[in-house]
């Protein structure tokens, strides 16, 4: 019998999951990318506001399979599937046939048709959104030093989050730090301790996937840190010039985009019914409806749990399908059948504010302040990859817990100040 | 008497060093650069090759200054000086009036007239010309990898560097370690170990700024590495296929241009004489021709030693100047004048060719292999700036010593491998 071919697109938590767990199962797996490197998405903000750089959370993906010569990496993008002739198409031309595919191809921001704000707006999913988010809120600060109407400084020194989830709340903690501890020893025109950290959530508490009293617990944190929590209204527009919420509009040149998330185009390549982020609604066993070859996993699929409700878009829920299909296809090589259906459990929900808060929900253990935060800390070194890694991130964070400084304060990508968006 | 109002334009190790010397000078000091970091430039072709990480080895200026209450630092472009009014103009409109003005604006790369070669060869002065340089080379091996017509595989698995000073030498050096020992395990469908790395150099030899005997044993060692090198032919065209070197063409898709240097406009906004490379022909004491209180400092000056033979455009060199300018500049606060010229002291010259070798010419001493190595180490890591970026060079340098894995091979930048240019 010839290897079983196993094609697996996207290296994200959910395909690197798969691939580890099908180590020895004798199939012959391809891996492809659009990106090099594997991302670890819970601290891109962290890039985002100065602490990391981008090489201590983001993997070359072949290097990390460089021993497993049943992977074969590449680097290209799905244009389509054909999942009849199974096959898929890289933008290249280049086909890769196989005999099981799994879907792993993740989400990007969305803007509720609202596209537009895109380019002022941006969102937070790659490397590049990172350097780009930190490139703009130094260059806010950069401005505003050089600016002589105080209406625009203002607008300069106001920086706006919309949507309060996880990634929302960690950004603006680390902003309203910056502005207010950090930065004001270095400028001598503006004052950044009056900069104005909003953060815009249209929900009726910030962190609405948590327990009620840690959603209490971090808008009070936040507010602590100087920022402006505005809970209850949607967003109705954003401009260079600044954000409308609700009624009111707030001068701000800086906005970041934390709130919708739109899957990738994989219900649209395999033409299969999707929910309305644009997730394929899969089968109890991750796979795609009408084609059992063909499995969706992490964020691209909508998957419930037992009781109705949806396994959240987290590393955790993407690793345990992962490991589930993993387990389906060394079956299916193994002449047999895997009758029971995935399973989502819940370890638990963490989330950070500003240098010193967090909160962390296991359900029945709930945590919050300083403990939480070094329970959060050890828990993400412990899933980076890599000794490198995890020396480089915890040496950091310590370097800016003794000196108060951070170390990736770097404007790059643009020649200068007057050609940025 | 009010204070003495001076401006320096750059923060390379030129205008860096005259900061630092004028502590306490009771100067009013005015520090603008293009740029938010200062940069590391000797070491810059290890971010280009994967070694370093960019926030390693580049400092927000401002934050070395947050305890300089007589130094403001402003991000911004000059477009023009006004010698006679005294006052420098940046591109967003503002003006800055000086009573001594500092240029330390440096130099980039030159084409010889044929600055149509830049898109397919870029050089290496800043952080983006090392990403983009990381992010075409790892491209390279990704798409050679995907190739199926071998003549384009060859193409792609070549690799020329143009001029063969320190820079080229380093990048071909560490280029060639990477394609025969690091990647050869990663890739499927290539052997990297074929990759050919291709230095040009015009002259007859490789580092002509050192002893014959020591260019001889980095030519030896550059080619035990698998480097090709071709001695004394001019390139004489290059496109995205490939190379022009004398009356050869090497198809070449990835080409490094590490040859010639361009002043930056200083000599243009002051009207007064250049040398061929656009260099300001300075006064005795470093200032501009005419212009008593106008100094020019670092790759933008035309300086010459005693012996008539010009001042190496290199880090000590620019430094000494900086040092020179501020204890004129203290002599002039104090109402004296400083009739000692400038006088540069060369201190040796280094260089390193992989990862164990090295060469150093100190004039009566010279070293070299893995001796030189570890001075060249040593050195390197003194001089740069803070506890941090020591500790986290060293880490990786150490890092790769042991696992032999490079930690920033990260394609950056570009969406995907289509819209490379």
């Amino acid at each position: 019998m010839s290897e079983h071919r196993v094609v697996v697109v996207g290296g994200g938590f959910g395909g690197l999951q798969l691939v580890n767990e099908l180590r020895g199962a004798g199939a012959k797996i391809t891996l492809v990318d659009r990106r090099n490197h594997h991302l670890f998405q819970p601290l891109l903000y962290q890039v985002a506001t100065t602490i990391l750089s981008t090489s201590e959370i983001a993997w070359p993906i072949r290097q990390l399979y460089s021993d497993r010569r049943d992977v074969t990496t590449l680097l290209g993008e799905v244009t389509g599937v054909d999942p009849t002739a199974k096959v898929i198409t890289l933008r290249n031309g280049v086909t890769l046939p196989y005999d099981t595919l799994v879907l792993a191809t993740g989400a990007t921001h969305a803007y509720f048709g609202h596209d537009e704000w895109e380019p002022v707006a941006p969102g937070l999913k790659t490397l590049e959104d990172a350097t780009t988010i930190r490139r703009r809120m130094l260059l806010a600060f950069e401005r505003a030093e050089l600016e002589s109407d105080p209406a625009v400084r203002d607008a300069l020194l106001t920086f706006t989050i919309v949507g309060a989830g996880p990634t929302g709340v960690e950004l603006a903690g680390i902003i309203a730090e910056l502005a207010h501890h950090i930065l004001p020893e270095e400028f001598r025109n503006i004052d950044t301790r009056k900069t104005r950290v909003v953060l815009a959530e249209a929900g009726p508490r910030v962190l609405p996937s948590f327990a009620e009293e840690l959603s209490a617990y971090a808008q009070h944190a936040l507010e602590k840190l100087g920022v402006e929590v505005h809970l209850g209204e949607m967003v109705t527009n954003c401009t260079a010039e600044g954000v409308n919420i609700g009624e009111r509009f707030i001068p701000s040149r800086t906005i970041v985009w934390a709130a919708g998330v739109q899957a990738s185009p994989a219900a649209k390549w395999l033409d299969v019914p999707a929910d309305r982020a644009g997730r394929v609604v899969v089968e109890k066993n991750l796979t795609a409806p009408g084609f059992p070859d063909v499995f969706v996993i992490g964020d691209t699929a909508s998957v419930k749990r037992e009781d109705g409700s949806p396994v959240p878009g987290i590393a955790p829920a993407a690793k345990q399908q992962g490991t589930y299909v993993a387990r389906v296809i060394r079956a299916r090589i193994a002449g047999k059948t895997m009758a029971a259906p995935f399973r989502y459990s819940h370890q638990g929900s963490l989330a950070t504010i500003g240098k010193s808060a967090a909160i962390i929900d296991f359900g029945s253990i709930k945590l919050k302040g300083w403990v939480a935060w070094w329970v959060w800390g050890i828990a993400h070194i412990y899933f980076l990859i890599g000794t490198r890694s995890r020396f480089a991130v915890a040496w950091n964070w310590l370097w800016i817990f003794l000196s108060g400084k951070h170390s990736a304060r770097l404007i790059t990508q643009k020649e200068t100040m007057r050609d940025d968006g």
